[in-house]
């Protein structure tokens, strides 16, 4: 097979190892240089550190074709790494005419600010490397070259580059190299653990050819199963990695939530959408978060319509019609709560769907009958009303992210009839 | 001064490489080792792959005294990291009984499921490390030792690594070194460019001690600013940190937000709490997304009632009276519709403060005069409402996380009378 093309990201701030902020830029970029199959051999996170970015650039040059950095190239004293490429690559500072004039435009047009000189310094650039225009920012995106290896460099901002990386480094990529084909066929199970489903796939993962591998990643309630594979030619991959898929699906139809990589939400979503259905929600102790979560995607208004969070009991009773009595007697985290809460959303927001839930999020709030975690959730069509008991075991945010999609899992499951 | 103890994280797994998973768990450790004087020097991350993991392995061991290895602990085929590890250490596979018991205790008693020799096998490590036991979970930690080094591997499930590491891995550093002390400082400020502000403190910034560092955390019309000290001795460290934090504090006194570590909502919660005041919500383009930052924190409840999530324009005349005359004429994006909702919801929940948004967060939806991005907020108290349009440019995500902020930011605003 063709020599799988190999790329080292290194992300570069002081922020990332004292953990005050979470790297999300790596994860995009590795997901767009699989996409055109180049493979992610490290990524490596080092701080506003000269000695530690030269070794880390070192060591990636060394290992890899393709290294892609973030960060470090802002305007303020913390931001280290123009320079230092410079230093690296041997070159000396130059302005870059088409970067300035972007720079004055941003300032003078967009922030109707003034520049400053520290501004206009973000347009020198090493007169060693190939300018990245960056429509986006005002940091501008740079390409060395060095021992038949490309580095890219590109600002930390979250936007800035995933325009450069979508815009310029993919391109420029894919015009460098002949590169192989790597796939993947994900879906996402519900209602199993993960060494159960491993039990029933064993032989089916024992016999899968050698260039597709499994994997399993779990989260809370649901695992999701990944097969890669790689290859020189793209047809006959796919074909592979199809009939492979297809085995798999069959093996756990029963638990099978999408055949695709992409969240509860969007699965549930889709539904309504082809059945014309829409949905509202009832929210206590998940606070607006499954509201959230159905509207974040795209084209969410055909099928969501809205909430009502009752944070306070008297929310419940005021709006959802809760009551007292219940809220007196059995409390508001049960299923008579919800129970009710579901039916009054979906008839008042007038959705085919209705959802609620309550709980005890933590870290306090336990009763001697209602441990921490505990939560009832709820969901209703015009039919009828299903509720379910959860224990949770989690912090308090994650209580919140699984009791969500618990929530509209549940929602699935009344949806294609299985409760 | 004292070396400054260094460590190396290395997470593991295929899922990290291809962009499926955001890795969380490293920015947990660096935060915890942090606290204790431990600087990360780098966070490697690789795949389920043994020749990058054993070259991860040597480069940590040889330039760092701690290294924290998370990942590939279960107990499906693509988990190699234990027969690794004790190949690499040079060990023999044992049973440990404690371990054993445990498993079959979540098996029996908790999952109530069959358990299999796969998880059997979970229970067994390499007879050269020290067990470090895992009360939350089927696979234990373990610790190492080379060449001086400490070399800690625990599961990559968030919420047992992050028990390991509070509760095994902190206390045995702690225990094993003598530790420098680090110390930080960090302060948000709203409504000022980062540019801006590194011209108004610079002086300030070329007059820090040697062993005292400021950067810069820049996040969409916000900036957090960090102190970092180093010293081997905590107390004249912290006095001299509180000196220049108050320095920069002055300097920066119109845009500060707040002089702790903490997120926006934080901020409004601890104003309200402070005043017994309470919050409502009305949220279109938003979702959810407000009340959720709002009660996402333990404590929330005393301050957040609940909220009106009116995505479609129906819920927005039936549940707050905007009038289908507003509608129809300036739109559902307008300052008439907006002032309307908090005024609305405020009156009808009953609580002091309300908070409207409205806008277009894409990626379509815009028309002529509204374009993608623009959204109106709206915050109301007992005498007046205020309302300011923002046009924001970033993907759907983002401008719902930046109205949220810009949400929470203007009613601080109208807490502390400054609108």
């Amino acid at each position: 097979m063709r020599d799988q093309i190999q790329a080292s990201i290194i992300t570069i701030g002081d922020e990332l190892l004292i953990g005050q902020v979470i790297d999300t830029n790596s994860a995009f970029i590795a997901q767009k240089l699989n996409e055109i199959g180049v493979g992610v051999l490290q990524r490596i996170a080092v701080g506003d550190d000269a000695e530690s970015i030269t070794n880390a650039l070192d060591t990636a040059i060394q290992k890899s074709q393709i290294v892609i950095i973030t960060g470090g190239l802002g305007p303020t004293a913390d931001d280290i790494t123009k320079p230092l490429l410079n230093r690296y690559f041997g070159g000396k500072m130059i302005v870059d005419k088409p970067s300035l004039d972007h720079i004055t435009y941003i300032f003078e047009q967009v922030h109707k600010r003034p520049m400053i000189e520290r501004n206009r310094k973000q347009a020198e650039v090493p007169d060693v490397c190939e300018v990245l225009f960056n429509k986006t920012g005002t940091a501008p995106g740079m390409l060395f070259k060095k021992n038949d290896s490309l580095i890219f460099s590109l600002p930390g901002v979250p936007h800035e580059m995933q325009w450069l990386t979508n815009e310029k480094v993919i391109p420029i990529v894919k015009e460098s190299f002949k590169l192989g084909f790597i796939a993947h066929r994900t879906l996402l199970t519900a209602g199993v653990g993960e060494s159960f489903l491993a039990e029933s796939i064993a032989t089916f993962e024992t016999n899968l050819p050698n260039n597709i591998k499994l994997a399993y990643l779990p989260s809370y309630g649901m695992v999701r199963l990944r097969l890669t594979g790689k290859s020189d030619e793209s047809v006959s991959l796919n074909n592979q990695l199809d009939s492979s898929f297809e085995e798999l699906k069959v093996l756990l139809i029963e638990h099978l939530v999408t055949d695709k990589d992409e969240p509860m939400e969007v699965v549930v979503g889709r539904l309504l959408k082809e059945q014309n259905h829409t949905v509202s929600t009832a929210e206590s102790c998940t606070g607006g978060y499954i509201g959230h979560l159905l509207s974040k995607h795209a084209g969410s208004s055909t099928f969501f319509t809205g909430s009502i969070v009752s944070y306070d009991n008297r929310i419940k009773t005021e709006f959802l019609d809760v009551p007292t009595n219940i809220l007196k007697t059995v409390g508001a985290v049960s299923k008579e709560a919800v129970e009710q809460m579901a039916l009054a959303i979906r008839s008042k927001m007038n959705t085919d769907f209705g959802i609620s839930v309550s709980g005890i999020m933590g870290p306090s709030g336990q009763t001697d009958e209602k441990p921490l975690g505990m939560v009832w959730i709820g969901v209703a069509n015009r039919e009828k009303v299903v509720s379910k008991v959860f224990y949770l075991r989690f912090n308090r945010q994650k209580n919140i992210e699984v009791t969500a999609n618990q929530a509209i899992n549940l929602l699935r499951l009344l949806i294609i009839n299985k409760i």
